[in-house]
């Protein structure tokens, strides 16, 4: 029985949209998975809550709604959790390190809110615990931050790491659809889900944004450190300034390893047509790095999806065969070994695109100035347009300044008779 | 003396750019390194031709220019090849693994013709043999292909792999300039050496498009294989044409795994500018990948100089210094499992730019389109220009053909006396 005992034996939590991928895609590959990792692979127990739903092309008898059968199976040796959010899936990985089986993930919301205990697990148990397909789906990222580039000091990484939002500014930008109309049209294709908050306020990349950050900067990032701004307030006036300005506009996960603390946030910013990320369009993803050696560099490529997110998961279970192969599991576990503090998001720096309607009289423009000046905001550019015999709209860019004297300059101005609105507060990269 | 038990000793061949530039990095490196991989890295040795040359900021007393001493210290666990060229690249690198040390190289020359026997040699030993550098400098690609791609079935790999061409090509569509004009320029700012013809015939990305191939197919395809045809005869006049059809012109590495085997070539094309290769500007390569799970992906950033390469050695190094920790040398070595044989290129399909000069007169087109039909080329578009009383410019985009059909056709047109000239052919992607 050579061939039984030259494979290696894994449990599916999960089979959703995900899991679906990756079993297709284990099965697919087959023919050479022995001759490229050294053993071949097979799915032999599937966690589902529904043993009465039909799943099309999935043998039955691999089903179980009962997480014991898997736990307790000492011939598995992987476990692949597709299920997300934070339970029962923290438990089950937890559960599975603590009893030596790897395990590969594509979990973000744990991950940017547990990571640190789970990895500390994997580490105890010699076990390995992967997740490349948790962020940017498909795009290698983490393996490249963690391996390739790990010459570098990384000082910025910044990402378009949500396919629903990037898919909607498209429409908006490319077909003039103003966001409700373009966040219909996501829904319509399955971009965007019937809740679709996670998406368009931030919070999915948001999740990214923390793995990324604590792997670029060997410091621990969670969820709760990184600041959060959708896309919802975007407007197609908005876009048409961008781009008058040569500019797009981009959610963008932002991380930065400055001298004084971690900077982490996301969202939207107008972005330099000639930016490498400035023509990632449609829903695909892509994470943009600097270095001080390899100066910057960009990994492109699809952030969701059934195949693509499949992708990244058998790339992780490779490597695990690999690692068992080689007796050498738990090789690259967690890699923040230092304890860098993360920034106020006050004392962040930003560019700003600011867009208001004022009352069309002498000493407006002069006013604003002041009360910028006195908040320590200086202006790059001034354009004013659409005025009528009472009401102009002013745009105003910023240099750059840090967002608590931004916001104290905005606070003032409200109280300010002649500035009837300030409609758009955009950060410009 | 823990520290010195915890240190991992290496040798440098050569100090030239890349060397420097590693010699630098591992030093600038040095505080993080033992919680990264587990140990401490030295150089200890650093092999050159001329010792007496001054070399800024590099300890003297490590430099040799005796071989022996290197292969002889068994101190030393990992050598890295910076020397260039095959020999005595060659022989050290055989020699350096067949006494069970690691090595690490930059050498897309020698990779590119001997990549199977320094990977057998590196297998024998139960040493690493790494090479992320050889390939797009310091863009992480090889690991991408081999680990976190491992799930595809990888069907195209398309790169812009040399960044001198690209800086020309750049330059004479952004610029207006005539290509001996660009060259000139890549020449003044250091992108191209004396000598160009490595460059700007393709030889160079031919290489590159070898070792990719290789990785990305499972197959080993070796630089003879790669058809290369460079960009000296690229004229402003088709950068107007490129422009006129939304396209840019780029010279690019293509290696395509189609049922009939291995394509692999090198050659400028016209690409439509919303590719995403299309906005890789200046020196800067990318490489796109098609994989049947992942859909397409990108890798963007330095191909060469000086840090951005060292960033690639020093991530291989770090690799192998982790390998060294968990007893794993050789985890991943040679991945040509198939023997999937190389397409001739008469066979491979293409669409073709095609501009000529022809005399202005009745029937010219018809002449054309016949010799054309007879040759099974089958055209797409026809654009006719510049026509004086005897003399037109036309150009004709044709649809997929062979390689064959289109140049047998081209040869009967040579015989036509209404056609003064083949301006230019260029394929279209």
């Amino acid at each position: 029985m050579e061939n039984k005992t030259n494979t290696i034996k894994m449990a599916l939590l999960g089979l959703g949209t995900v899991g679906g991928g990756v079993y297709k895609l284990i099965q697919r590959r087959s023919d050479g998975m022995e001759k490229n990792v050294g053993a071949n692979l097979e799915i032999t127990k599937i966690l589902v809550h529904n043993m009465e739903k039909k799943r099309e092309g999935v043998d039955a008898s691999l089903l179980t709604d009962q997480w014991k059968d898997i736990i307790e199976d000492d011939e598995i040796q992987i476990v692949i959790e597709l299920m997300g959010g934070i339970e029962p899936a923290k438990t089950m990985i937890l559960e599975a390190l603590h009893a030596g089986k790897h395990v590969v993930s594509a979990n973000k919301d744990l991950i940017a809110a547990h990571g640190k205990e789970l990895l500390d697990a994997a580490e105890e148990g010699n076990c390995d615990f992967l997740f490349e397909a948790a962020v940017a789906g498909g795009i290698p990222i983490i393996r490249p931050l963690k391996q390739c580039l790990a010459g570098n000091e990384i000082t910025e990484v910044i990402g378009i790491v949500n396919g629903t939002t990037n898919y909607i500014l498209t429409k908006m930008f490319e077909d003039h659809m103003d966001f409700a109309e373009a966040l219909a049209k996501a829904t319509e294709l399955g971009y965007a889900e019937a809740d679709p908050t996670a998406d368009i306020e931030g919070l999915d990349a948001g999740r990214k944004v923390a793995i990324m950050a604590s792997i670029a900067f060997h410091s621990r990032v969670v969820f709760s450190d990184v600041y959060t701004e959708g896309i919802t307030k975007i407007t197609s006036r908005d876009i048409e300034y961008a781009k008058e300005f040569d500019s797009v506009i981009k959610l963008l996960g932002v991380a930065r390893n400055t001298e004084k603390g971690i900077e982490a946030g996301v969202y939207p910013m107008l972005l330099h047509k000639d930016h490498p990320l400035a023509s990632v369009r449609d829903s695909f993803n892509a994470v943009f790095v600097h270095g001080d050696a390899v100066d910057d560099a960009m990994f492109y490529g699809r952030g969701a999806g059934e195949f693509p997110t499949a992708s990244a998961v058998v790339g992780d279970i490779m490597d695990v065969a690999r690692n068992l192969k080689y007796q050498c599991n738990g090789r690259i576990s967690c890699t923040c070994y230092r304890d860098t503090p993360i920034k106020s998001f006050d004392d962040v720096k930003n560019k700003f695109f600011l867009r208001m309607q004022v009352a069309n009289e002498p000493g407006v423009l002069a006013c604003i100035a002041k009360v910028f000046g006195d908040h320590k905001v200086s202006i790059a550019r001034v354009v004013q347009k659409n005025a009528t015999k009472e009401q102009a709209e002013l745009v105003i860019v910023t240099d750059v300044v840090k967002e608590y004297h931004l916001k104290d300059a905005l606070n003032e101005l409200q109280s300010i008779e002649s500035i009837k609105e300030v409609s758009s507060v955009i950060r410009e990269y």
